[in-house]
């Protein structure tokens, strides 16, 4: 199984706009890349947002600085807003950042989980799974085909025209970044890509009749079985021990997810609410080392069995002090239990 | 003045879709850069195409993996072909990677040399220069101000949003890029925009007129000469003497720009017509170090003194050695001689 990091590129001062302290933030950013390199993880996922407290509305150019300091992990984006964007730069960006890599770029793509993008880029909220699903066929096409004929309703025609640069994977990787949307695990499973599911919270099997449905999809699609992975992103972070994890991570959890669920209409968070979350079956997967060894491994056999497991860590104000210890562990502990 | 290189991102091999070779190239490119760097250069451009030849249709990407390996060089585009592109996209990659390069990204907007971006990303070539002024506008728009509003025909409004992330620079450096229309040179003065000339064939000082017009214009609109900077973008390429510099270099450029002359409808290249560009007051720059040095200040003398000088050196099938070291010989020797 593959183990990895997710990443937001949190901007870390409360003045969003302190370039300088920004350019910090992501200096520490590409730093706990590499640490994740150096400690044998697999792979790095940065997201895109376009909101005050995330440096990410362009991840392929962290991805990029990363790629220049790194010598094995995957770099992938997690995900890509695709619904918002142009498939045709948005494979460019990632070719481009594969030649850099040599080979070493992904795309994971999805329909964006907060919305801001749809207003910035000028697309209606109503055409939210319409604008996926034709910009992901275009994708595709960019993907499989050197030279592409397309016709859409969301992007201008593509006639006969050859999409530079190739990348070094032939193909470039793509997978489909999911929430819990039935609709999205048939599709993905239909097209035979494979499949990261984000689950923030609840309890982590739910998702299995969802996974079932995507497996189910893709077998009768005809996909072999081998193309059918399933990723896990979750919330995760680990110390020494289980008490020193909860108490370095709940403080910011329970800021940000306030904060959050104000726009989204989730309750407040409180400590109770929490370790329910972080129990035995929950999605939060914050604690020691062998404790979340064994819940990655209790995870994926509840689903059916699954190829990746990446921990989304630095939306909860943790120190780089403490999220480079917790990437240490995770390469150092984790992943040899693992596999 | 600064002294920089300019690169188009050549794909070296025949076989445009050769993955690992064009991450060969690319990783030589951005060895270049690095070299660059160490020798005091002071600016890099790499260009935008889409086009089998190179390997730059997102060089914001390189650029950002070339920011991890270097201190001090600027890292600009050379040109964002900008008719063809967001402003919002273009201003996030460029902010991006100025937090990444902590303050070293500069954006060089023009509207293109070659056409083929305009069908790609579904435009009228008809509006060549409309969409050019409308994203210029919406580009400068964003590099002012913070939140943004604004209208325009080409890409859907904008209401009263920020673009994240905010870059280091305040404001990010926006030059201007022109050939040699004369209403570019006269928008580029009223906006009070540095402007970087391209001048690959002919006489260089037959461009003063159209810099008077930008200085005039400027001047008009009320900008300090201190913010009208021009700088100077030209064929060239080094050698330890002259005779070594022109056979090293001719070859390569007859046969690039005789086929980029069938699509254009200049004359095949010879070594007389070579030769004449390549005289004293020629757009060419292909010689020893004092003889180029010297053309430099003829050439600054001669359009009333610029800011920036930057040689385009990969387009003439040189070999990575021989560009590394035409690139030490620029920052060892021909730098010191003019500043």
């Amino acid at each position: 199984m593959q183990i990895g990091i997710d990443s937001f590129a949190a901007a870390e001062n409360s003045d969003s706009f302190n370039g300088k302290k920004n350019a910090q933030s992501i200096e520490k950013l590409i730093n706990r890349i590499v640490k994740a390199d150096q400690v044998g993880l697999d792979v790095f996922g940065v997201g895109e947002h376009h909101r005050r407290e995330f440096l990410d509305s362009a991840p392929h150019l962290i991805l990029s600085a990363a790629s220049a300091k790194t010598k094995n992990i995957i770099l992938t984006s997690a995900v890509t807003v695709l619904s918002a964007a142009d498939p045709v730069r948005v494979f460019q960006n990632y070719a481009t950042l594969d030649l850099i890599s040599n080979g070493r770029a992904e795309i994971i793509a999805g329909r964006g989980s907060f919305t801001e993008a749809f207003e910035l880029f000028g697309y209606d909220l109503n055409d939210y799974d319409q604008l996926f699903e034709e910009k992901l066929e275009l994708l595709i096409k960019i993907q499989n085909n050197d030279t592409v004929n397309w016709m859409g309703k969301y992007r201008p025609d593509i006639n006969n025209q050859t999409i530079f640069p190739r990348p070094v994977q032939n193909p470039l990787p793509i997978w489909i970044g999911v929430g819990g949307t039935p609709q999205s695990f048939i599709r993905a499973g239909k097209l035979g890509l494979p499949l990261m599911i984000a689950v923030i919270g609840g309890e982590t099997h739910r998702f299995k009749p969802l996974v079932d449905m995507y497996r189910e999809s893709g077998r009768r699609a005809g996909h072999s079985s081998k193309k059918l992975k399933v990723g896990l992103h979750s919330l995760g972070y680990v110390a020494e021990n289980s008490k020193k994890a909860v108490e370095d991570y709940f403080p910011g959890y329970a800021k940000t997810f306030t904060r959050i669920g104000k726009e989204r209409g989730w309750p407040p968070v409180t400590l109770e609410r929490f370790k329910a979350q972080n129990g035995p079956l929950g999605a939060l997967m914050i604690g020691s080392t062998e404790e979340i060894a064994e819940k990655i491994l209790r995870h994926s056999e509840a689903l059916g069995g699954i190829s990746r497991f990446t921990f989304q860590m630095d939306n909860a104000e943790l120190s780089h002090k403490q999220l480079l210890k917790s990437i240490e562990l995770i390469g150092e502990k984790i992943r040899p239990i693992i596999n």
